[in-house]
């Protein structure tokens, strides 16, 4: 009970060291978020340069502006350290760790493991451990509590708490960013819930309870199943569409016309980023556990993994029309980001349509007004081109993989020979122009 | 042109006779609203009994407000008939009649193929003729118009104009209905379109117009495969939740917090009523024609075939803590309409749990307050009981199978032996609860 008061006390007298594990594109938002609102924060990385660079003030996350994160640096509310002794210093710890899926599309907890391992073996007694990383239902309770009370040799509830509050980051997101999303929040007791609401109210507007952390955990998961199952529908309804020679995008703007009981996803050449393509496969993992089949995310997962080679097929069959192959043909990517305006090329669709292109033959160029060069997941290393009257005109086929805002659809159709839109981005059709 | 001319002269001097083929749940609402803007209708339906009602100004659709529809047929402005040679004196003929499955799920065309064959024979020169049913793209182009021309020794864009214009019925819906809901219109050529749009400007607010009525056709199908798809994803999920010991319902009220990006569905038994379970199986029938496989319907659609199965096994787990079997035991069902609130059971999962707890030797009974007495699929027919204290206590497991407003959960929770809840309507968690 002491070491409930003694927390509560800090937070009400804003005396935490709040400790962030992680300084990616969850963890540095959340840690100036903390830090604006005047909270100590220890951020953790093992990344010397991300620690070097928010150390000196230097902004590397494109939904932080340069000035917020400069201010509360040099007011010391935030700093960082590759030291993980120091967490003995903290009365808070989040995780915002990675969560991959390694080649075989199976959970990687090799980062979750580590931090537990390093928070374990450092932490003080009186700790508030919050795991904010996308993971499969379970994970706290029976992957991380284990670790921490083997590695620290505390108890929990007694000694410190642990829970589970899921990132809602949305890269590029304008309208909602860390203190205006409302937070979900699930811990292993009723003390740890009570602590960690307190905690996370000092720096975001709601957060909002639930009974426990593997609820908090399937919540996120839900979210990102929803977005995944829908774009694969609408991508395989695209598909479709385009052989019934029926327009699906003019198709989705008349059903948003739907007062009620509808909300529009758009196709592509496939999910990307960090989240969608990556969390049902937590979920579809652990429900192998007990006994269960997830036949949907299996299907979204499998439309999905089939779109980069059916977008080839489609700059194939285009360049067929003009009695071309890819083989020899040189074909320009524009956009490689996984959505429109970030500088963000993880899981990005692109990629994997431009190995299978180079694969075959094809000599790719691309340009991307956010992203200079990318190392393909088939370890093909590009430098970007110039979009201009020349690029595009001397590429034999021209592929829109991402809308980037600034992409000019008359510039573009004007100057190329042939365009694979798989993004609609010119509007008007025309002959030289071939939809997904 | 002049066929055009006097179409739209009529039109403006609101002189047209409107007839509308069928006076179903969409057919009378849709009569109701034109003539209340001062437009005549005649209504045209096989069934006398209808046909007495509506021209005695009877209402017998949930929908429609009783005095509306006295007042439009006191009024002279809506009147209904089963004589089908009186098309000839209409300018506009609107086709509301059912596209239901066979018990193969393949679309049954009849009722379209037989309205069309009237209307061919009997319509006059310069009719705008428009479908509403659901039906799959290219039904109004390659199905209708060959049917029409056929029948009617006319030509099509001289003589008639064709159009689709799916209708958006949401039964009980006190928000929307058919003159606030936003109608999508594709006709065959331009004319049509101009038309089209200028009729039915008449009885509703918003017409939004698209290329061609194969895209009509698909706007109706996407937006109601979106929520098969949805409620499918949402059951399966609920199911795995069941047994990770996980409150599928408190997940989904915490995603929900999430302020972009996400559209709650709930679980519940299975998709049911006149739209959700038909019309994306009208697509993935067409889509064979064009040797295409709709994965995600598919498997939208086996999780939804199997869920009265596993409905019937949530009961008969319930049964055995008890040391009961369904052999022999007595079944309250409470609901049988396919969602709250209406008195449609169509396609309920309802019915389609009660055949197989009777073939498992059950003594069903129901109560609905909708709903008085039910023919199930399996030809089972029942008499409602009242909903008591005696006949809850009197079962051996009570399931809640709709969760009408009416119900109150805690005289049902306080007077049940033992409750399987697939609605979420219990909502505190005592021992006699299994949840879906």
């Amino acid at each position: 009970m002491n070491n409930k008061k003694e927390i509560l006390n800090k937070v009400n007298n804003q005396q935490l060291l709040i400790g962030v594990v992680g300084l990616g594109y969850v963890g540095l938002p959340l840690s100036v978020s903390f830090a604006q609102e005047n909270n100590r924060v220890l951020g953790f990385d093992k990344s010397e340069e991300k620690v070097l660079k928010v150390n000196s003030g230097e902004n590397y996350i494109g939904d932080i502006q340069d000035e917020d994160l400069k201010s509360v640096v040099e007011n010391d509310f935030l700093s960082a350290t590759t030291d993980f002794s120091e967490m003995k210093n903290c009365d808070v710890v989040l995780i915002c760790v990675p969560t991959p899926l390694d080649r075989f599309r199976k959970p990687d907890m090799s980062y979750i493991e580590s931090a537990c391992i390093e928070i374990g073996k450092n932490m003080k007694r009186g700790t508030f451990i919050c795991l904010e990383s996308t993971t499969y239902p379970t994970t706290t309770e029976h992957f991380m509590l284990p670790i921490i009370e083997r590695e620290s040799g505390l108890k929990h509830g007694d000694d410190f708490w642990l829970a589970f509050s899921p990132e809602r980051v949305d890269p590029g997101n304008k309208e909602y960013f860390t203190k205006n999303t409302p937070k979900v929040l699930g811990a292993l007791t009723g003390d740890g819930l009570e602590i960690g609401e307190a905690i996370y109210k000092l720096a975001i507007d709601h957060v909002h309870l639930v009974s426990s952390p593997r609820v908090a955990e399937m919540v996120k998961i839900l979210e990102n199943t929803y977005r995944l199952v829908n774009i694969s529908l609408i991508n395989e309804l695209a598909l479709l569409s385009g052989k019934m020679d029926i327009n699906i995008w003019e198709v989705i703007d008349a059903a948003k016309t739907k007062p009620f009981g509808f909300q529009a996803f758009y196709p592509g050449p496939g999910v990307g980023g960090h989240c969608i393509p990556l969390d049902p496969f937590y979920l579809e993992h652990i429900a192998k556990k007990f006994n269960f089949d997830l036949t949907m995310i299996h299907t979204a997962g499998h439309i999905d993994m089939l779109m980069a080679h059916r977008m080839t097929l489609k700059v194939t069959s285009a360049l067929n029309r003009h009695k071309k192959a890819i083989n020899g043909s040189t074909i320009l990517f524009l956009g490689v980001a996984y959505k429109p305006d970030i500088d963000d090329e993880r899981e990005s669709p692109a990629l994997k349509i431009i190995d299978e292109v180079i694969n075959k033959g094809g000599n790719v160029q691309f340009h991307d007004p956010f992203i200079p060069r990318i190392n393909t997941p088939g370890n093909n290393q590009l430098k970007g081109v110039e979009l201009s009257q020349d690029s595009l005109n001397n590429a034999d086929c021209v592929v829109i993989t991402t809308n980037h805002s600034e992409f000019d659809a008359g510039f573009i159709e004007k100057n190329s020979q042939m365009i694979v839109d798989l993004r609609n981005l010119i509007k008007t059709a025309t002959d030289k122009v071939y939809k997904l």
